[in-house]
């Protein structure tokens, strides 16, 4: 059983799951297109994990949440997340489930430092509420999963881009306007972060579904890239680097400078490495957004 | 509204508010004993909060908890009781609720060192179950409100005694074993802790309610005694120090050698100081249980 299944990881995590072979049962509040392999179930999580007891599923992967961009950060509704996430858990060992694989942040972990985040020794201090509730969330699952004997697995993710994101986000936004002959306004851009291909993040997270590995394990590339590296690249795939104002926007005060996965759990143990480059994945996203209307922007 | 109404903490927290002249609303699965001032709901809390949608109370004191005697440490229940806590905290807010306080434990607190702990600058590294979801509900229940816009009051309980324990805790096995004319074995009871007669709690908790403080407060004595010192007291009281054989029982492994509050919070800014002493608190426990038969021991 699969949650947020329409949402920006959770559709891809759906294609994934099912190309693999697995019988999903999808959950959403609306049903999403069909697919071979894949059951859809309409549910809305707040209201109740009754859906749970009707499939019984042997493994739960779970990737709703609350994402609403520009609000996440510090909104209440991460807490009715814990508490959903929670109820739903509970159904599930009482469904009888074996393993539960679910979604935690990069926000977990403090931010500000110079290493590679690990899940073993770097420092788990969450500096908002959506990290506080996920870092929360996962020490509530572990001890639930000891204590009930079913195995848990928590992806981390970091930074994301790929079709269908949230058109205000980074990459969709810069995108767009350059398509549409329009100034894109960025900051300096000197920030680091760990970018991964959405379908790559699915692709990890199937591959962390089949393995038997248990505890955090982060979802990522591993691979530094500057946010001006990013537009830079967008700028020559849309043949639009003139349009670029970087260093018109502001950098928010506070913004971390690195925040970079260690991801040697994720291709030791879990055996997944990511397949689709930023230069090839930026190509693919600017040509979903090409056969776009540029309409409603 | 008080939750827990009918349990060690619970009840005599019921007597204080309704003695300080509130219109309480006691919250437990069974009805207690009739009181002025008090309306009794039947209702559990692990299936829902729609017992406050009904009172829609003003003030929110959370008592309830899974408190089963040698089983609370490290159950799953703790796990449940943040998801019914945190359906509680939304169902109050949902009802325009003002102000909540809530139970914590001294479990929350790093175990180990030597000085008076403090809700400032101690360590909080819960080493239990019931320690860490005590913590990861008073994180999340105070996200709640900064968002929510309520207070809350985080009440951390130390050790306590008093009439109407469990009988197999410390205090109430040695009394009934002396007062029975049997051998009580104890530990050497070298063990320092910080005892609060349950009147004092109930006494303290209301005092908090009353106030407009907000964060975690210890509600403890300040006052170290030894786990011996305690014994002999209650040998000293039954007459049967004779019957004591300390050191009979081994010290359990890790045990910490002292967990005593800095309860200056609660002095200065709640401003509540215990008024029952050890040798009165024990004395008055003494006597509650001569009152009683020791048939089901």
């Amino acid at each position: 059983m699969l949650t947020g299944a329409t949402g920006f990881v959770g559709a891809p995590t759906l294609g994934a799951l099912a190309e693999a072979g697995h019988e999903v049962h999808a959950v959403a509040r609306r049903s999403g297109p069909e697919l071979d392999g894949a059951t859809w179930h309409e549910a809305d999580l707040l209201e109740g994990a009754d859906v749970l007891d009707e499939v019984r599923p042997e493994i739960l992967v779970h990737v709703a949440w609350y994402a609403e961009h520009g609000r996440f950060w510090d909104s209440r509704e991460n807490v009715r997340w814990v508490e959903a996430s929670l109820a739903l858990l509970r159904a599930f060992v009482a469904a009888g489930g074996r393993r539960a694989v679910m979604v935690g942040t990069c926000a977990e972990y403090e931010w500000g430092g110079e290493d590679n985040l690990n899940e073993h020794d770097s420092p788990v201090r969450p500096a908002t509420l959506y990290g506080a509730c996920k870092e929360a969330l996962h020490r509530l699952a572990a001890a639930q999963a000891r204590e009930s004997g079913f195995e848990l697995a928590w992806g981390r993710l970091f930074f994301m881009y790929g079709p269908d994101e949230y058109p205000a986000r980074l990459v969709p936004s810069v995108i767009r306007a350059l398509l549409a002959g329009e100034r894109a306004a960025t900051t300096t851009g000197t920030q680091v972060r760990d970018f991964m291909h959405v379908e790559d993040v699915a692709m990890a997270l199937v591959a962390l579904t089949q393995s038997d590995v248990t505890g955090p394990v982060n979802i990522a590339s591993g691979s530094p890239s500057s946010v001006a590296d990013i537009v830079e690249k967008i700028g020559a795939l849309t043949g639009a680097a003139h349009l670029i104002d970087r260093g018109a926007r502001p950098t928010p005060d506070g913004e971390p400078a690195r925040i970079v996965a260690d991801v040697k759990r994720l291709e030791r143990e879990v055996g997944y490495r990511p397949s689709i480059s930023l230069g090839d994945g930026l190509r693919s996203t600017v040509d979903w957004w090409r056969g776009r209307a540029p309409a409603g922007r």
